[in-house]
Order: structure tokens, then C-alpha cells, then sequence
């Protein structure tokens, strides 16, 4: 169909306004809950008052930082696709699914981490792997059905592979959670650090490969 | 009148980044009600807490599918329109109205389901039925004023014809309502599986046609 | 300064996204208290509910026309801006702060306009006077600091003119508050009605004010 | 890596895109406060409900004021920006995160100024400092990595310069809500004004400093 060729920019374009909404609405609305706490306790100080609430501000710097992790992530991989079809937008779709869901598994740690550690970071864990999942499908989407530019191609193959290694990285994190607390924190603290830098990381996966194909 | 001729772009650009903003919205806001859900209630664990807010999920889920087959069908009724004017906004203006009260008949399904299933149903198709009014109304609009390229003209008939068909078979559906409760649910489950696609589907519409026209 | 040159386009590009981003919420959010009315009340069914909250479904569709008959007005004024200077945006910030207190009068509207209608009406109709005052704001600035093109200006002056005639029509409906009921509801009804195309009166406004000119 | 070229401005546009849908919806949410103290309490008129309830405009208000502020120097310091890399994308999250928490200090102040005015200030300063250092961060980010066009360098120094001063000034005003009331407050009344135009005031500094430089 020649009905959809030039088109192709402008459709990207409303997707990512799209998700951009979506994203910036989710990473927002965890405030509410903050100043929600603030309704005045009679006879408690501002200091006790947040203080009492610590778990609320951990929650929201949790599903903040997540978030943003998401967001640059998916502007990273956005950054190749050149066009896009119905499943695309399904795939994006339920990934921006997962995204909005986020607030609440978050909130769930906050609450619950003292009482029932194990299950709150298991459903904690669970909305990453589904992340991870949603993640490498897009991507694996856009190699396989051509949605880049095919001197993109070599290059963008180590997006999908980084997010296949987060999918397996998030099973062990999940299936640690029924036996340590500490050590799924630490594996989940790791994971903000290296998905910080998307491409930088897969810039230097991309090397690797290429010098292990030239050898 | 001249002064409105070569601003169309930059015009379809802002209606659609406002539109956007509305339906990311609109998708998001349900999970505001799961959050509000997870209040300690004295002595109840988590997986106890969820399961007993399973209708709050459902809600979210069928509101989140709902909102976004809209949205993916406003993206693909949207690539072809090049030009708009006044009325079409107001046209516009409906749709974003139906699809922001759309959580509400959402919220309404999941809350009395099980004890008023004829009237929760009802409501909930009375909402789908204006859904397809809208979207029928924008691609009459935009077929009958001219608002896209010539060559495309022909093609996009398929979408008002699709979405003719969309507002009888709601009408079907909503009637059905007050005889059987399984049946209307089914016919839903259809409708999301039909609009997923509605580029495809159009596509498949429009060979049909033209193979008959030249019969 | 020639820094400022070349950077117009984008420059506007970005605060009708903002402003975009705040209208959509500002139409959005009246649905949560749609939302939070819902919640069980033991024994009372679907229809007896919505009935007992016929007021907030009122608020919210008085609160949502008014907000898209803003938007439609500021789409269309933008149009014909090409530049921006620092105090345009803060007379944009302006419009945007009165639109997004809205919601506010329009459920103050709807709660009492039984109890004290005088009031309730007089409220509703200052916020309409701000949003008057803004919108004429905007269109002033813009054509006293020749943010549009040359062709323009003469144009552009009845949008001027239309926005100065709206606050005069809102002050009188304001003082008519005091007096009756009836009469500023109906003047606010009338107002939706001709701001709801604004691009056609203004057409209409210009046409005549050429053909005086040419007398 | 050739691969980042030629995407930097569709990069700058999304970042925009994003930020500007949360600076959106940190600006309008506090009118949700707003809304839930209309909710009836028994006997008691409008304009004393309202009246009761001053603190939360006078909330909406200086919050509305911050972010828009934010938004103002946001928008200027990023008409300059025409690469941006991933640590870019950190900073510029984190000033995100410091707008989006804007309303919680925000609701502090208003809630506890009367009771506990120096905990409340010093709260509210706090966000503030953080606010500068992050304004600072992109622009000395921006500045030292070239993320702008050589042409403008010299003159994007001012905006380093401006909020370098902001943080100096921001650390003032913070330590001395610990010994007054009125000076602070009349600090950050003052800081509002300057902050107003970042572009006029950047622009005077790029001058006199360019002045001082011939002789």
C-alpha cells in the first residue's frame, strides 16, 4: 500500500507525544500521595508529620527514579524507528500499560517492605520483568520487521539483546526474593545503574561484537 | 480566505498534541483508584488487599484497552487528515469528552457487575455507542468537507463505512443487554479484537470494494 | 539580539505544547469526582447513584465545554503568532492559570446553585471575566508588539475586538447576577455559542469592518 | 559514533515533549486540593468555605507562580540546546523531580507558616536551593559539553553565571528563615520578579560583561 509511506515521521511523532503523556503522568501522580499526608494531625509538627510519612517519599523517589529509567530507555530505542505498524503500537501500548501500573507495586514496597518483605518485593520484582519483557518486545518488533534504517540494523541488534539479558536478570532477582531480602535490593539497585545509560551500554556491546566478528 | 491556507500542518499538529494529552490522561487516571485501594487496612496482608480490590484491576484493564484501541484508531483515522476547520474541532471536542468519561462506565462495570449486571452492561454500551458516533462523525466529517488528499479519498471511505458498522453493531450489543449477560460481553470482546487493527481492517474493506467495482 | 532570530518556530512549538499539556489536564481531572462519587454506598443502586450525583455530571460537562471553547479560542489565536517575547508568556501564563482554576467555580456552580444561586453565579461569571481579560490580553500584546506577520495584523485585529467585547458582555453579565437567575444563564449559554467559532465571527468581523473601511 | 548525529533535533523535541507534559501536570494538580474542599460541610455558605480555606489558594497560587517561573527559565535555557547526551537527560530528570515535588513544600508553607513559620520556610527554601542547583547543572552541563552552537557559547555563559548566583542567593534566604519571618519571604518575592525574564536578564549580564571585556 503506497497509502502509508510518507507518512511514516509524522506517525512516530504522535506515538512518542503519546507516551511522553503517559509517562510524564505516571511519573507525577505518586505526589498526590504526598500531599495527601500533609492534612493536619492536630498537635503534630511539620517534621513529625513527614517523618511519620518517610515510606510515602521512598515510594515516590522509587517510581520516580523507575520511571525516568523507562522513559530514557525508551527514548533511546525510539530514537531508530522510522515506522511503525498496528502491532507496534499494541506492543508500545502495553508497555505504557506496565508503565502506568508502576505507581502501584512502588507503593506496595513502601507499605508493606517491614510487614511482608518477601511478597512486596515479589510483586515489586514481577512489574520489572514485565518492564523487561515489554521492553525487549518492542525492540526485538523493530529488528525483526524492519522499522529502522538498515544501517541501523547491526547496531540496534544490541538493544534487543540488553533487553533480553534484563529479562533473565529480573527472573533470578524474582526467583532470590522467596529466599534473601537484601540480596534482590542490591540486584534491583544495580539494574537503575546500568539501565541509566542505554547507549552508552549498547554502544559497547555493539563494539565488542563487532570486534569479535572481525577476529 | 488565504490566511488560513498554509497553517494547516502546523494545525492538525496541535490538535493532535492535545488530543494526545487527553487520552493520556484519560488512560492513567484509574490507576489513581488502585493506589487509593492500598490504604492499610488493620491487620489484612498484601495479596489478601489485592484480591479483594480484583474489580479495581479489572476496571483499570478494560478502561486502559478501551482508551487505547480509541486512541489507535483516532492515530489511523488522523494520518490522513491534512486540513480542519471549526466544526471538526467541536466533532473533536466530543470524542475527547466521551473518551474522558470513558473510566467512569468502566468503574461502573467492575462495581456492580455482579449486582446489577443488566444496568452496569447497559451504561457501559450506551458509552461504546457514543464512542462510534464520535468516531463516525469525525470520518464523515472529514470525507464529506474534503479535509484530506484527493488520492486518498476513496480509500478513506473504508473508515466512515467501518465505523457505521461499529455504531449498529453497538446498537445490537446495548439491546442485547437487557436479554443475556454473557452474550453482550462476548460481542465486546469481539469489538476489541475488530478495532485492534483498524488499518488493517479498512485495508481488507477498501480491496473488497474496488475488486467489486471493477467487476 | 540575533540569538533570538531563527528560534521563533520552536519557540512557539513549546508553549502551545505547555499550554496543550494544561488544558488537557485541567479538562481531565473534573472525571475524578465523577470517579470517587461511585464508591459503595450499601444499598443504594447504579441509576439511584448517578441521579443523587446529577451535579457533579453537570459540573463536569459545564467545566469541560468551557475548557474546550478555550482551547479552541487559543488554537485559534495562535495561529497567527509567529514570535514570542517574555511577557507574552506571562500573559499566557495568566489564561493558563485562570483555566486551570476552572474546575473550581464550575463545582461551586454545581453544588450551589440551589442554595445561593447569587453567589455561586457571580463566582462562575468572575472566573469568565478573567478568562475575557486574559484571551483580550494575549491578542493586544500580540498585535501591539508585532508578533505576527504583516498580512496578518489587519486580520487580526478583530480577534482583538472580539475578546474586548467579551469582557464588556461578561462584566454585564456579572452585575446581571445580582439582579436575576435566569438572565446571566442564559447570557452564558449565549456565550458558548459564539465563541464556539471563533475563526468565522472574526472572519465576519473583518469582512465588515474592510467593506466600512472601503465606504 | 555517527549513529547520534543526525536525530539531535527529533532527541532535543522529545525531551521537551516530556518535560513539558510533567511541568503540565505539577502545575495543575494542586487545584485538585482545591476542589475536595468544596465538599458540603453542613450549614456553611460559599464564601466562607472559601474563606476557611484561603491557605489552599494562596498555595495553588505560589505554586502556580514557582512552576510557571520554572518553566519560563526551562523554555529560554533550552532554546540553546542542540545536542543533548544521556548524563543531559539525568539532569534535566532531576530538575523534573524537584518541580514535581514543587507542590509538596508548596502545601507546606501554606499549611504551617502561621504555626511553625521557620520549619515551614526553611522547607520550602530548601526546595528552592535545590531548584537553582539544578537550573545551574543543565547550564554548566550544556556550557562545558557543547551541547549548543559555538556562536551562542559566549553569551549562554550568562545563563551558568545567573543561576551560579541563584544557588548564593537561594543559600542566603535559607539561613536566614532562622532568624526572621518578613526578610525571607520578601527574599523569595524579590526572586520571583528576577527570574521573571531569564532571557532580558541573561542578556544585560552577556552585555556589560562583553562591555568590561573591550576595555
Amino acid at each position: 500500500m503506497e497509502h502509508t509511506r510518507n507518512r511514516n515521521i509524522k506517525e512516530t511523532t504522535r506515538v512518542e507525544a503519546f507516551s511522553d503523556g503517559v509517562f510524564a503522568i505516571a511519573i507525577t501522580l505518586l505526589v498526590l500521595e504526598l500531599i495527601t499526608t500533609l492534612h493536619p494531625e492536630n498537635g503534630i509538627g511539620i517534621v513529625q508529620t513527614c517523618l511519620d510519612h518517610w515510606r510515602s517519599f521512598l515510594a515516590f523517589t522509587i517510581g520516580f527514579i523507575t520511571i525516568l529509567v523507562c522513559w530514557i530507555n525508551h527514548h533511546t530505542a525510539f530514537e531508530y524507528i522510522k515506522k511503525i505498524d498496528t502491532r507496534f503500537l499494541w506492543i508500545n501500548g502495553f508497555l505504557l500499560f506496565v508503565v502506568t501500573l508502576t505507581p502501584f507495586p512502588t507503593a506496595i514496597l513502601a507499605e508493606y517492605l517491614e510487614k511482608e518483605p518477601t511478597t512486596a518485593l515479589a510483586i515489586f520484582g514481577f512489574n520489572y520483568i514485565l518492564i523487561a519483557i515489554a521492553a525487549n518486545a518492542i525492540c526485538t518488533h523493530v529488528y525483526n520487521h524492519h522499522l529502522l534504517e538498515k544501517e541501523d540494523k547491526e547496531y540496534y541488534y544490541s538493544f534487543k539483546l540488553l533487553y533480553r539479558y534484563a529479562i533473565v536478570y529480573n527472573l533470578i532477582a524474582f526467583c532470590l526474593c522467596f529466599v534473601s531480602v537484601i540480596v534482590p535490593i542490591c540486584m534491583y539497585a544495580l539494574l537503575f545503574a546500568f539501565f541509566a545509560a542505554p547507549k552508552e551500554v549498547a554502544s559497547m556491546m555493539h563494539k565488542r561484537r563487532m570486534a569479535r566478528k572481525r577476529r
